[in-house]
């Protein structure tokens, strides 16, 4: 058993759902592990991370709406000193999650055949996010 | 350290909460493993993993009821091409999650008194559902 | 490789979120793993662990009412014999979460500068709480 760590650096444009896992695949199959566990970690507090459709992107439109309308922008927050789309960030943050482990065989993620991972932005003028990969296995 | 995986294979009959508890028990009780970390990680996009009470049925129905009416079926979805419980499904996914782990000392998982684990399952007609239970440990 | 687990025993006095981000470092730095990957799992079914915002008072305020409001208590369960809290306990913990994973590198936790570890306590008046902190790495 052995592990690997490495940190990938996005710079999403804009807010909602943006594709990670072609550069997690690469990464995952050049460690030389062929089975074991991956783990990503979001490093932030208004970015988070999903597993979801990665056919219809009217999934993701969908997915974007539902959570900006269940944590609307708005005068009700306590919290309003940095922006109002950031309150909201951190709602949508807590409602989904920044930690996903996905097993691997092969080299390779063992996501579904509709499963992509997303990185799920909810800043409106995002910055540089950071991902923490951690595969463990031999 | 040493690591042990497999595939879960369900059938579920219908929309909701399923209890796994006893499968995984099972298959963790068998791997010789006796302390580590179990992961469980659902290769779908409409179904997902809850931990929860698993005494009172009316929790159940009660949380059944409160995700089918926080992502309610409706006209307002713009992918609407899978059926109308399509969309809710993928909602239900993303705010819950597909991926649990869950320690495990003397070859049992260290589950709460109360802590089932569930199948969370989102369409109305339910095709076949895989959960990878890996398990990394000695 | 090794791993090594201990439970956290915790006493919240109120309802919302316990910062637990120094026991957790501190346990993680005295384990003479430097690199590896840290589970934390609440045993509990109605109390649930958040990954934010570690420095405005005003986002944990904005964050408690949010699920107050998202679930809350009232007439409408059908399960209600342990009160009138327990019910949109179990709501808030499943649209939060009861396992995060955080990478270690150099004996600290990999967390991003704004990010706390927190006990989201669900209940009106708690009882003690046991998170397990497990470690694997080398």
């Amino acid at each position: 058993m052995r592990q690997s760590m490495f940190v990938l650096r996005l710079h999403p444009d804009r807010r909602g759902l943006s594709e990670i896992t072609d550069p997690v695949r690469g990464w995952v199959s050049k460690q030389g592990i062929a089975s074991g566990m991956l783990t990503l970690f979001c490093r932030h507090t208004a970015a988070s991370l999903l597993s979801q459709e990665n056919a219809a992107r009217a999934v993701r439109n969908d997915l974007e709406k539902f959570f900006y309308e269940l944590a609307p922008e708005g005068e009700h927050y306590e919290h309003d000193d940095e922006g109002p789309d950031d309150m909201p960030a951190h709602l949508k943050t807590a409602l989904t999650q920044v930690q996903l482990s996905v097993p691997v065989t092969d080299g390779r993620m063992m996501l579904g055949t509709w499963q992509g991972i997303y990185l799920f932005e909810h800043r409106a003028h995002p910055s540089q996010r950071e991902i923490v990969l951690h595969l463990v296995g031999e």
